[in-house]
């Protein structure tokens, strides 16, 4: 008898939040039958990326066994979650299914990539079920800050797992569906759930979440008792914070304009996808142009300080035609992710210098994170009462805490982070085999490994300048004239006031002169020695030891 | 009748955290005499000043007017106060003031850079002054989270300034002198404040701040419940705080290890200076290793998350033969300096991957701020009664703000940031003069302007990386042989899978046998056309426009 197995990988967001796609496998032990959950990107840093535009889980594994892979599944519309579609799925090229807004996303993307539409399948929420291979998958709605996002009730004949995918306890969300605890145990109920595979990002935060709606009042408070402009960011994503702001400023009598093409995009798919209804009407930035400020509210992209958003665009000057200025309010509806805090701060300060008033969700007046907290979680572990919790969807500090929450509840319960393939069809996960995994990089329009030192490279010549040789040896090996110096990112004088490039140039063509035959003749040899007299003499120069490049040309004789 | 006038002018740390350096003067305009208050460095990152060691105030204004300089005053230690002083002094070469434990930290980083040590010299507290042309300055204790943090008050013909420094509210701070309201009044007894600049970094904190007492309790018991080995990292130069941590290790028969120079230099500098008493006697890393990891607690440098420092090092392994283990336990006893969330997250991560549990200042339970809050503040405005109050040691939101309480208290109050001169004879603070300032980096051993170029140069490297361009024209300037390419920090393989080297390579050869003489024999014309050439190109083949250098080598007849 062949002995089947439930595996489950995670590809990425498994120690890290971001990137998010996980594989489930079903069958004999290599000969697996594999589902995708969800193919997201990561944003890149100056630190650790400069340069690359998009960051994605490196999913040659699931490239070396696409033949059996069954289906791609999307559990939400949020970029760490459908970033990467337009991206990986044509090494894949597999159907994929979301539920209605998430596909509209979805295909948002294939098209701009000229990717065929109807790879994208609009599925019912659960019951609705679909099949693919010894998978059933049902997508089970639950709160979060984004319309439709949903978990996965994934069957397979070795049992039921829960994938929670992002998900907040909510019962009044503003927009889409309310959080349902009876619908959670109506799914316990028909098959008890063997594994939850469950959000860890908040495992942190001690106190129960706030719901949505709790925020209404606030805004709609703050934004009535503001005289000038106000202008409001948050997530694009973030339809229901859209909403209550948008509903807000028209019960403060003010006009609504949206201002940032990713805002604009998500509140019409939301409208098409059936899930936003009656967002007042807005106004274009020409119409607004022409509103007196006390009647006028923007709704604006930038929430975490982006360059080229709108928030950093008004806070460099005019933009649009608009401009904010004294006695206006700006307002961060929203969280700053830990790494952007700087980005923020510069377009805060900015705005005060212009005289504007900035709130931010200090104290959590005005925002409301999309995630479960630790309470919340805990109230979902007891619901669906699983054999076993593998958390995800999170750095390796939230998974350790997860898991150690789980642990004391009495759940069987494993960090697997990327890479680790779990074996979950007994009744605690085990850790089957080590996967090779890694990241990809959108550059320009090119994907590169990150370990393909082109991203090294350059943050070397960042941290150290660079500096280019040229050498012309004539048609006996002999140089001919002087070595040439060019400069980038460094300074061009060092001690003494020497200029470093003429320093560089005379040691470099003194060594040439001083030079043996073998040396001379030999390209590497050559190479390597003019790099340690370049690399010596600038750290005696500027006290730094610069990338180096050296270009020997040698004429041939005719 | 010639008037006099006093002038305030922040070169550095105000509109900024970092790299304080302000100036005072009275006299005749454009002939004050000029005394510095601190000479303070701020950080680098990698968005913004790539491969920078320091950043410091342009003191150029202060250089070209250097005959008019009385003295330098430094308030405190901290390197955003005393960071630059190796580094600045000799452009200025005055007399240095300072109280004992500051001038022993500026004496090792004037040693260091080979200067005279006598040019220090150190000067009792309050009621001792110090004379400076027209200026008397006195150093008032405040407290801090370093020891001697000192106001200063500085007395004029045309009125007292009370120049607040780095200050909190602490009646019993561990280490060093308690605040004492009643200094303060007797001060203003004596001499009523006609300018309170003021700390503002606090100022968004809206309660009262706390004691460093009263985390002694808390860090003893969650030292005393450990098991296995216990780390924690803090501000070197919080010596309170290394004080409570190593007498909390006491407590609980822990054995006490210092890891990490800085932090050393601090702890010895604070007894040599008489500042530190009692202190644990500590032992070597030697030592440390043969101890239980229970009887054992490490104090370490890298509360930042910086890469050499002590917590980083353990984070990646063994360092000076200690690790870290399951069981162990990883204290934050402080606060993620905005910017710095990710690396500090980075090793948090790390020690989550071996076992280790991390706390974090989670909820102010091991950790205080140095800086009074808001409501700290007020209480010293009303204390200290000034005419006039200018916020300093702040971004600009917290100047504003700070000039927002002051105004509601009917304090006469203006945001001055760098490079505002403000005449602060009359009843209220007015714009004399925008001078020009700026940032000096020190990069390698050379000092460079912010705006020379070299870092701008690098950070274009880092995001769109660097193709150089090597041609060689014959005695007739016609091309001899192909152009070369040499990439760094660009993908290899374009699209289509094409080689990218190669590809310029053949269209810039192409470009240049069809290329008329006018443009071969003008250097500029042919750079210019080249370096079209190679972005033309790159952007078609990977979607990036890269830095480019192009070095055309003409061959001279002989």
């Amino acid at each position: 008898m062949i002995s089947n197995r439930l595996i489950y990988l995670p590809l990425g967001g498994a120690g890290e939040i971001g990137m998010n796609c996980y594989v489930y496998g079903y069958g004999p032990e290599g000969k697996e039958r594999l589902i995708v959950v969800d193919l997201g990107v990561t944003f890149p840093d100056m630190d650790g990326s400069p340069g690359v535009d998009l960051i994605m889980a490196d999913i040659s594994w699931l490239e070396a066994r696409v033949d059996r892979i069954e289906a791609i599944f999307i559990t939400h519309a949020h970029e760490d979650h459908i970033g990467a579609l337009g991206l990986l799925w044509p090494k894949l090229k597999k159907k994929v299914y979301a539920r209605r807004f998430t596909a509209t996303i979805g295909r948002l993307k294939m098209d701009e990539m000229g990717l065929p539409l109807d790879s994208l399948t609009t599925v019912e929420p659960w019951p609705a079920k679909t099949e693919a291979g010894p998978f059933s998958v049902g997508f089970v709605p639950v709160s979060h800050s984004i319309p439709e996002s949903s978990a996965l009730v994934i069957d397979t004949p070795a049992g039921r797992v829960f994938h929670s995918a992002d998900f907040k306890i909510d019962p009044d969300p503003v927009v889409g569906e309310a959080w349902d605890d009876a619908l959670l145990q109506s799914i316990v109920a028909e098959r008890p759930i063997k594994a939850l595979m469950c959000d860890s990002t908040n495992v942190f935060s001690l106190h129960a979440g706030r719901s949505e709606s709790t925020i209404k009042e606030p805004i709609r408070d703050l934004i009535k008792s503001q005289g000038g402009m106000v202008v409001a960011t948050t997530f694009g994503s973030n339809v229901a914070r859209l909403k209550t702001l948008a509903e807000a400023a028209r019960a403060a009598d003010r006009s609504v304009c949206v201002l940032g093409r990713s805002m604009r995009r998500m509140l019409s798919a939301a409208e098409e996808a059936g899930v936003l209804k009656n967002f007042p009407r807005t106004v274009s930035p020409e119409e607004a142009a022409e509103i007196p400020r006390g009647n006028l509210m923007l709704l604006v992209t930038g929430s975490q300080g982006e360059r080229r958003a709108a928030s950093a665009q008004l806070s460099r000057g005019k933009y649009l035609g608009l401009s904010m200025k004294a006695g206006d309010l700006f307002l961060f509806s929203s969280k700053t992710i830990p790494g952007n805090e700087r980005d923020v701060g510069k377009i805060m300060n900015a705005f005060s210098e212009m005289g504007v008033d900035v709130m931010d969700d200090a104290g959590g007046k005005y925002h409301v994170s999309g995630h479960a907290n630790r309470p919340d979680l805990e109230h979902v572990h007891r619901l669906l009462l699983p054999d076993m919790l593998i958390p995800m969807h999170g750095e390796h500090r939230h998974l350790r805490e997860h898991v150690k929450i789980a642990s004391e509840a009495g759940i069987a319960s494993e960090i697997a982070t990327n890479g680790m393939m779990m074996d979950i069809t007994g009744e605690v996960p085990q850790v089957a085999e080590y996967i090779e995994t890694g990241r990809v990089y959108l550059d320009g329009n090119v994907l590169i490994g990150a370990l393909d030192g082109v991203v090294r490279d350059r943050i070397r010549m960042a941290l150290n300048g660079h500096v280019m040789v040229t050498v012309i040896m004539d048609e006996s090996d002999e140089p001919l004239g002087e070595a040439w110096v060019e400069l980038m990112g460094l300074p061009q004088v060092g001690r003494g006031e020497r200029a470093l490039a003429e320093t560089l140039e005379g040691d470099l063509t003194q060594f040439l002169d001083s030079a043996g035959a073998k040396v001379l003749k030999d390209d590497d040899k050559l190479d390597e020695a003019l790099r340690r007299v370049v690399r010596q003499v600038t750290m005696e120069e500027i006290g730094k030891k610069p990338e180096v490049t050296i270009v020997v040309s040698r004429l041939q004789a005719e």
